[in-house]
C-alpha cells in the first residue's frame, strides 16, 4: 500500500539582532522543513546558527530562504534587480546558510525564495532561471520550491535541463485562481481564515490533488510541500489543525527530500 | 635541492555596488593568493563572483577575508563583538564566499581576517580561538593566516588541537617590534616607503628567516605568506619589485596550500 | 512654595521595519520625555514619524536618541569611532528626527545618547565634547542628557562654554558607585529588581538629592530626569509605581525643558 | 534689459566611507547648485559635512538628494515603496542634510530626488505628491526639482496647492521625446556624447526655450536648472563647455533660488 506523504514548511529565523519575529519555537515541532532566513531580508549569523541547531533538535530539514537585501521592508517589496544580481544574491545566501548547516552537522535540503523575490521569480522566467542556475551550480541535489501557476511547465523544463529537482508548494490559507496562481491579497476572499476549511482543503489537495478555486471549479494541484506560518498564535494553531487532519487520514508528514 | 617557496597575498574585491576600491586587475597577475572580501566590511555578491572568476583566470588561490559588519568604516574600527558573534560572522562570510568558489570551480584555500577583526583576534586569544573554531568546523583543510607576535605559540596549540593549519603572515612594508608584532601605524617609521628596502627585507625573511626590527636587532620570522597591497599604483609597483627580488634569488611564488 | 519637578524619560521607537521592540504605547502615557531612535541603532523613517505623532498625542516632549550605526547589535557594542565621526553621526541623527518633529508640529527638546555611544562619551571627554558641539551647533536650546559621575564637572564646563544646557539623568533601577557612576551590569546587585526599593530611591533622590550607593554611604545626586524602560511589562509597572510614588509626595512630572 | 539666468546642478557627495565616487572637487567650482546625497543610496554623515563645507567654499547652493535605501544598487533600482514610505524617506533625508547645512552656516535651497525614486515619482503622481508634501511640510521655501514631461501640469497644480516652488530640470546630454520626457537610455541616441551639440542645445533651451526632440520637431522646454555630471573627466569638460557657451551669450549662471 502506498502511504501518502507531504511536507510542511514554514519560514523561520526571520528576526535580526535584538529583534524577534515569529513563533519559531512553537512551529518547529510541527513542521518537517524549515526555510531559514539568510541575512538579507531578515536573519543574522547568530540567529542562523541558533535556528539551524533548533531545527536539528526537532528533526526538521533545513532550507535556505533567500530574499532581497531590504531589511527595512522585510524583503516584501519588489526591487528591480537584474537576473545576474538575483543569481548572485541567491548564491551568497545559500552559501552563508550552508556554512551553518555544515558546522551543525546537517545537510541543506532545499531553497525557497522569500517575499517579493519569490513573487517576481514566479512571474519572470528569466529571474526564475537565474535562481535555478544558482541553486543547481551550488548543489544540484537541493530541492527548489516553486509556486504553482502558469509558468510551471517552463520551470519544469528548466529544472530538468539543469538536473535540479523542484517541489510545488501549496498554501493552506490562500485562495487559488483557475490557472493555479494565488488570488491577490488585495482581493476579498484571498486569505482563508477558517481553520476547518483550510485543513479540509489541504487534506483534499494531498489525497486527491484537487482544490476548489475562486470560481468554484475544481483545479488539479500536485504539491509536495505545504506552506504554514508562525507569525501569530492563530497561525500556529492552524498548523496544528492541518497536522492533525493529515494524520487522521493517514498522510505522513515528512521532509520533501525523503519522498521526492 | 630544496627550492624556497613563498606565497604573496593581497586583499581584493573590497568595492561595493558601484564603488570601486583597489587595483585588483593589476595585482592579481602578481600574487598567488587572493583574500576576497565577503560582504561585511566590503564586497557584494556580484563583486565576489567576478573577483573569484578573475582570480581563477590568473591561477590565483582564493581565500575568505571576513571582517566586521561595518561598511561605513571599511571594517577598520574595533567593534565590541563577543567571541560567539565573531565565530558566527566568520562562519557566515566563509560560507558565502565558498558558494562562489564552488560555483566557479575553485576550492577555497584559506581565511584571512580583515582590519580591526584581524587586530583584535591577534590580541585576544578567545576571539582568535572562536575564529579558528569557525574555520575548522567549516573545513579543517583551510589555512588560517595569522599575525606573528607574542600569541603565536598559543595559536599553534589551538590550531593543532583543532586540526587546522595556520600560515604566518609577513608584512613587506611594515616595521616590526622585537616580539614579532607590527610597530603601530601611529609611530614614526611604522611604514617602510622605500621599495628597495622593503624588497630586501622580504628576500631576507624568506631566505634566512630574519628581519631587522625596530631596535636594530635581528628577529627570527618564519612566515609562509607575504602581504602586499593594491590600494594605489605605488603599492602595485612595490609588489612587482618584491616579486622580481624573490625570483632573482630563486624563490618560487606559489599559493600557500601548495607547500604548507 | 516651591513645587519639586522631575522628568521621566524612556527610549522609544527602537523597532525597525516589521520588527517591534518595547511597549511604546504603554509607556508613553506615563512619561514626560521620549528619546526617539533615529535609524542608526534602531528606528526607521516611518516609525520615527509614528513615534513622534504618538508622543504628541500624549503631550510628551521629544528628544533625539542617536546611537552607533550598528543595527545588528542595537547600538550596544562599543565601536572605535573618532570624535569627528561621532560628531557627524549625532548631527545626522538629530537632523533626521528634527524633520519629523517639525513636520508633526513639535519642537525638539533634548538629545540623549544611546547604548555604547552613551557609555563611551561618559568616559571619554573628547567624545562627549564632540557630541556637545554637534548639539550646540544644531540648536543650543536643546538639552543634552548626561550620566552623572566623575566627568560631570568637565561636562558642565564644556556645556557652559558652548552655551548648552545639560540635564543629569538618574537610573531608577541601577546601583551607584561612590563617584556617581553606575555599577557595572556584570557585578551582582547592579540592577535593582524590587519595585518598592527603586521607587523609594527615586523619591529620595528627587526630594533630598540623596542616593544610598553601593558601599552603603550616601551620595549626593542632583538629577533632573529619571530613566525608565519599556522593554517588558515589569518595566512598565515599575514606571507606574515610580510615577505614583512621586505624585504621592507632591512631585510634579514634567518635561525637563519646562523647569531646567 | 532682462539678463537670462539659469542654474547648473550636479549630484555630489555620493561616496560612502572609504569609497569615493565622482569628481566633486572639479565640478563644484563650475556649478551653482549641488545635490548632496543623504546616506540612503550614497553619502555618509562625515562626507555630507565635508561636501556641504566644500559647496560653501565655492559659493554653491546646497540641496538634498534623497534616494531609496539601496546602497548596493546606488539607488538606481526601482523599489516598491508606498507613498507613505517615500514621504518618510524624503523627510528623513532632508532633515539629515539640513542639520549639516545649518551647522555649516548655509540654508538648504532645494530637493532633487535621486535615481529610481526620481523616475518613479515622475511617473506616479501619488508618489510625487508624497514627496512634495514632505518637502512642503518641512520647509515650503525649498525648491523641488522636477522632470519635464506629461505629468508637469499635475505637478504644478499640486505644488501650487502646497505653496511649494518647483524648478524644471533640463538634461544637457539627453535626447527628449515629443512629450518632454527623456528618451530611454536603452534606445540608440538617448545620450548625446558630442560636447558641442550638447552645449548648443543648452544655449538654445535657455535663450529660446526650444529643444529639437527625437522626431526632429521642436519642443518647448522652460527649464530653470540644467543637470550636469561629474562621473568622469569627460563629464567635467562637458560642464566647462556648457558654462562657457552660456557665458558667451550673456547667460548668467546662478542658484535657482536667486531668480525663481
Amino acid at each position: 500500500m502506498n502511504v501518502k506523504r507531504v511536507d510542511l514548511n514554514s519560514d523561520v529565523g526571520e528576526g535580526f539582532g535584538a529583534y524577534k519575529l515569529g513563533l519559531d519555537e512553537q512551529v518547529l515541532p510541527l513542521i518537517s522543513s524549515a526555510n531559514v532566513a539568510c541575512g538579507f531580508h531578515g536573519g543574522d549569523p547568530s540567529l542562523m546558527r541558533r535556528t539551524v541547531a533548533l531545527a536539528r533538535q526537532h528533526g526538521v530539514a533545513v532550507g535556505a530562504h533567500p530574499g532581497f537585501p531590504d531589511l527595512m521592508g522585510l524583503g516584501r517589496r519588489r526591487l528591480e534587480a537584474s537576473p545576474g544580481e538575483v543569481e548572485d544574491y541567491v548564491t551568497y545566501q545559500i552559501g552563508a546558510l550552508h556554512a551553518f548547516t555544515k558546522e551543525e552537522g546537517l545537510r541543506l535540503q532545499h531553497v525557497k525564495l522569500h517575499g517579493a523575490l519569490y513573487n517576481m521569480a514566479s512571474e519572470d522566467i528569466n529571474l526564475w532561471e537565474a535562481v535555478a542556475r544558482a541553486v543547481a551550480r551550488f548543489d544540484p541535489s537541493l530541492v527548489l520550491f516553486t509556486l504553482a501557476g502558469s509558468r510551471q511547465k517552463e520551470m519544469e523544463n528548466i529544472s530538468a535541463r539543469l538536473g535540479l529537482k523542484i517541489a510545488v508548494e501549496f498554501f493552506a490559507d490562500r485562495a487559488y485562481n483557475p490557472d493555479g496562481s494565488l488570488v491577490s491579497r488585495r482581493l476579498p476572499g484571498a486569505v482563508i481564515h477558517d481553520h476547518e476549511s483550510a485543513a479540509e482543503r489541504v487534506v483534499r489537495m494531498v489525497t486527491e490533488n484537487k482544490v476548489i478555486c475562486r470560481d468554484g471549479k475544481e483545479l488539479e494541484v500536485k504539491a509536495q510541500t505545504i506552506c504554514v506560518h508562525d507569525d501569530n498564535p492563530a497561525a500556529v494553531s492552524l498548523t496544528q489543525r492541518i497536522r492533525q487532519a493529515l494524520q487522521s487520514v493517514g498522510v505522513q508528514i515528512a521532509p520533501v527530500s525523503s519522498f521526492l
